[in-house]
């Protein structure tokens, strides 16, 4: 039995707390506004974020980050991209002991573009290093609730990392592959929130199977392009955390990137839509990362360039479709 | 203004045809049941297979091929796989200009394994070797029809012929991309039938997008492994006739191959179900060639051999799926 800390209370972060209570693990969960760790600790129950879902009893919940991971041999992230930092800073002032730490958000770190595990390799302390593993994948956390077969991929610099994650994760209904491309596995789970929009305008616009076949191929292609000039490796991208995360994301009527477009394709002003969200939606923020690094890089991302001018410079989503298939006849590469 | 001529009048011939004639083409259309040719005729309606789509009067149709290709600039087949043969035996014998020969047909031949093209360039005069092209992609008919956003790839040996065909078909809802890999193009379109069918039994099962991104992603990671053995390029997986059909197909209600897969989850017997469809499922012949060739070139496709043994050795759907979960933990590969 390993002892395992979540930070961070959303429905990945609960979701994740319970699959590996039912493995047997010792769970600690972390969730930072006291007044809704106390809710959580009584109840039971996530009813923001996870409703309907028993969180056993013998996991234990704090809104104090100290008593959450003493002892912990794992510490898990999965609090919203933009907190990332902060809570990696708290956690540094802490003295632990060596941690696994994994990493299960999915985002860049606006302004300065980081990947989450970069985040973390800035703010923990040195030792922690290569320790650090992200896992990622076509994870709606309702359906891994339900016990809906799901497989992921875990990734680090150390085959021995991603091995131990991977014998902790693994269950009946809860596959883990492992991956030594960090970097890849990052930028597929982070940059498919981009194309997902661009789903949900596609699904808002009453578009049909071919265009999202067609949209989730050309989205998977300039998702390459870019992750192969940051270091990513190409077949990552046709993996769990790429194609795979795509295809669950941009079909699901649980995904809130897919909703936030085709909420906005129906002529919802995007203000309104996120303000009536209670999670986050970290594909906005991940559209400015990613049309910044598409700059930086020099790398064509026709699509994730519409997604931006669709919700920062008030593009007609339909006519953004319409520029995008009437660009000029090319043949079919990656890079 | 080219002479097209389309062999097979099922739904996506006929809306080829269609698409081609609003591009200012001249299209004939061969049928080749006589009776069906003439109620085409005269209805201008495809009732078995596109009922409520307009056929336009200048569309020639007729069950004689002779009088269907003649003078034709370019030929379709869109016949169903297990008699385009037979249909390139009966073209042979006609006396013909060189004209351009485009394959649509998404399967492989029983019994001799071979690809679509390889059984056009059996039982075609020898000059039409270098002219022969295929055309695969997200292509649910009925939405090409609705003039739903569609892009799709054309490849052959030589380039010329890709941009000649890719310059007729091309039009604002149609995208054609070009691709020299003919090969990985025609198994692409192909092998997506037989993970169509598990998509299905995921679906008949009430699983989730959890699910279906796994199994996506896992039978692109099959299919490919089978086709760079075969000859194709790993990267045309990755593309429109790869995971772009693949996702349409496995998520679009339309499919037929995905209709079989969820039918017999739900306990219907296979024969009762083929037997109440109009159109061919090709996606159960290509279960059997698939699962002859993963085991003639050594290949592991546990996907496949899985709805090999759904469908033709009465294995249990669910517990196929289990037993996909409960493999040996492993890594990510490809190869």
């Amino acid at each position: 039995m390993a002892s395992i800390s979540i930070l961070g209370a959303g429905n990945w972060g609960t979701t994740l707390a319970i699959l590996l209570h039912s493995n047997g693990q010792k769970v600690n969960l972390w969730e930072f506004r006291p007044k809704y760790a106390e809710r959580l600790r009584s109840l039971r129950e996530n009813k923001e974020s996870l409703p309907g879902v028993l969180i056993p009893s013998d996991i234990f919940i704090s809104s104090h980050l100290q008593e959450v991971v003493r002892g912990a041999e794992i510490i898990v992230f999965a609090v919203p991209s933009h907190v990332l930092r902060e809570v990696a800073k708290g956690l540094a002032k802490i003295e632990l002991d060596l941690a696994l730490i994994v990493s299960v958000v999915k985002g860049l770190e606006n302004n300065t573009l980081l990947r989450m595990s970069q985040v973390l390799e800035e703010e923990l302390p040195p030792k922690f290093r290569d320790s650090i593993a992200v896992l990622s994948g076509p994870t709606i956390a309702t359906e891994v609730c339900q016990g809906i077969p799901t497989a992921v991929v875990v990734a680090a610099r150390e085959e021995k990392v991603t091995r131990k994650v991977q014998s902790i994760f693994m269950a009946p209904t809860f596959r883990v592959y492992t991956n030594g491309d960090v970097i890849g596995v990052e930028l597929g789970g982070a940059l498919k929130n981009v194309i997902a929009i661009a789903a949900g305008i596609i699904d808002g616009l009453g578009f049909g199977a071919n265009t999202k076949g067609a949209l989730l191929t050309r989205g998977l292609a300039e998702i390459a392009r870019l992750g192969i000039k940051m270091g990513a490796q190409e077949v990552t991208f046709a993996g769990l955390s790429g194609i795979g995360d795509l295809i669950a994301t941009c079909f699901s009527m649980h995904s809130r990137n897919r909703y936030v477009g085709e909420e906005h394709a129906k002529g919802i002003p995007l203000p309104e839509i996120l303000s009536s969200m209670v999670m986050v939606a970290e594909g906005v923020k991940t559209t400015k990362a990613a049309y910044e690094l598409s700059q930086r890089f020099g790398v064509e991302m026709p699509i994730t360039h519409q997604v931006y001018r669709v919700l920062f410079e008030g593009h007609d989503p339909r006519l953004a479709v319409s520029e995008l298939m009437l660009r000029e006849a090319t043949t079919e590469i990656w890079r």
